[in-house]
């Protein structure tokens, strides 16, 4: 298994803070906003007196529930396309494995999620990336690039959509050249759409599972972590119209028994959450999105992308090493006894030596810590001896 | 990913109910015990507002807690030792992952645990079956026999101690025998402890951390699920001395970034759980132990083990086929509209054709219940035209 670079700076991070020095954490996916109400009543006021497995692919209710949450987003489905899992993650892990024999290929288009790199390890499956640009916010690279990397072991294109790391938000036409690559191929289409809310400027989440004809190619990876920030209920689930697929994960859910019962409990009752909460959370998250671009771009020489959905953004900093300036500024910067923590983007790469000069922000503190956080950035630049 | 048959009876004991049949569930290992209030409690008085990840391999504070439990029970590990994974089921996951490359070999005694063959195949390894007895009660078979199996692909032996199916508990000599083969060989001992408070007629329970010299060599696999009726938590752990191990381990646990935080509150709580608790629930499974146990034994040309742990036993029908007598007391039996679903052995034989005629039965339901279900068993048997 692959340590990622994050993971090696948090010892650094560590010793700062024993040295007295704050620090803005902009490395980690794990939102500042409060869980729904509704969510957390529901557990809090629980008569659970057996606290018993639950079915292993969930629920007949929540599933029929989440079913019309999913008709609500243009994604047709009935409860028997959802397995629930345990996390986004474990969604992704029998996903691979019920696709895939040791050795197959998936492709992937970087920089993308770390942990896609670890779950393919755990399944003796092989990465093959397929670079995207900074220079046009991470778009989708063009077809013919996918189609060159496709061999006889290639099972599947997964994608991350709206993007961690990228931000970015596949468009329609996007999402059909990459539908009619994987009919053509016989591949399966993977989407992971655990931001599918966090989109802004009035443009319009597409679900890979809205596609006409790609019923059979399509699967939807899916969490209430980010949704309604629960990261710590570890409920996800798989979405696909592919009856064989939804067969043996189902097989893995059975070997695992059961999904966590009180997280349940919370991320059924979460799907009654008013959109007023929506409304705001996202109101807040695109707020602090312009904020953060605008300070990012008075910061000389750094290169910013716009992102249109999630709540990361990637920038390009004119350092050599992103692992090292991270390091460094840890380690030896600090400005009236505060430092920040950003992600190297180098672990979001497969490709050896990729993005080796770019970081990811996560835009998930308060619009004053966010002020102060690229400021420290800025400094941090100035006063870099390398 | 194979199907246990106990699945695939799960079908016939719907339509029993449908027919307005009572089952009684002699098949799962979902006790009927209640959860200990102080772990109920803690969920319910809990203060989250933003329900965030917990630490990949659990908290400090937990993981301290946990290693006083272990050194009360003559294990003696640290904080550092043990790894907090998403229920037994993903730290015997983890621990395959960690320790074998695709096609390496683990040999398990016969009969399993089923889902220990899922995970097995999930890793790409293969189960090397080692055949134990009814006729001395599961008892660890000639060391000689596990020896001869050994090859340059082995990389463990995983016991279940007390076990499940068995409901055998090893002997101390029994584990010195494992611990020197192992030593010799280079392979890590395993042992799936969830069960280690179920022990009877005043037996100890030795654990294989406990074992000097083994420290290297040893890896428990442990859950909450059975020890405080919290199956539906879903945590557990891995401990184990072996710096490498746990290393890799926690690789795998930040890949999948958390457990379930409010699972986690429960757990932490339930160490607190007070001793009166547990001589309760001993005492209630080992009366419906000895119960069970006399009531078979009335049951003309049915053997039936003993079992010291745990709370399962098994038996042998005079049938010859398990799996198709199981399915017609659900499809075709019942007497005064009630019957029994029994668990199939041969799911826990990865031997083609082993265990045919055996049952395992889970002592989880009151004496009253477990009674009758003997009843219905023995009803069963006389009416049953094959």
């Amino acid at each position: 298994m692959p340590e990622s670079p994050i993971r090696k700076l948090v010892p650094y991070a560590e010793e700062a803070k024993k040295r007295g020095v704050k620090v803005f954490h902009l490395n980690i996916g794990q939102p500042d906003i409060a869980t729904p109400k509704v969510a957390l009543d529901a557990v809090k006021n629980n008569d659970i007196s057996v606290l018993s497995y639950a079915r292993s692919e969930g629920s007949e209710e929540y599933r029929k529930k989440l079913s019309a949450y999913y008709r609500k987003n243009d994604i047709d489905v009935t409860e028997k396309d959802i397995i629930i899992t345990t996390g986004g993650s474990e969604a992704l892990l029998f996903t691979l494995g019920s696709i895939t024999d040791f050795g197959d290929e998936i492709i992937i288009p970087e920089p993308f999620y770390a942990n896609y790199n670890g779950f393919s390890v755990a399944n003796g499956i092989k990465v093959v990336p397929i670079v995207s640009s900074i220079d046009n916010d991470f778009a989708l690279p063009p077809i013919e690039n996918f189609e060159a990397l496709i061999t006889e072991k290639t099972k599947a294109i997964l994608i991350c959509n709206p993007g961690n790391p990228t931000g970015y938000l596949y468009s329609k036409s996007e999402l059909i050249k990459l539908k009619e690559l994987a009919l053509k191929h016989n591949l399966f289409l993977i989407a992971d759409e655990v931001y599918r809310e966090f989109v802004y400027d009035g443009v319009k989440h597409h679900s890979i599972m809205s596609l006409d004809g790609l019923e059979e190619n399509a699967i939807v990876i899916d969490s209430v972590s980010k949704r309604y920030s629960m990261c710590g209920a570890r409920i996800g689930c798989i979405v696909s119209k592919n009856k064989a697929l939804i067969g043996t994960a189902l097989k893995y859910a059975q070997a695992r028994l059961s999904s966590p019962s009180y997280a349940l409990l919370a991320s059924e009752a979460a799907l009654e959450t008013p959109q007023s909460y929506f409304d705001k959370v996202i109101e807040e998250y695109d707020e602090r999105r312009q904020l953060l671009i605008s300070e990012l771009e008075k910061i000389d020489n750094l290169k910013v992308s716009k992102p249109k959905g999630a709540f990361y953004c990637m920038a390009e900093l004119p350092v050599k090493d992103a692992d090292k300036f991270a390091q460094w500024m840890l380690e030896k910067f600090s400005d009236k006894g505060e430092t920040v923590m950003v992600a190297p983007a180098s672990g979001f790469y497969s490709t050896e030596g990729s993005g080796k000069n770019q970081i990811r922000i996560a835009y998930v503190l308060n619009k004053e810590s966010l002020i102060r956080s690229v400021e420290l950035l800025k400094l941090a630049l100035e006063q870099y001896p390398d």
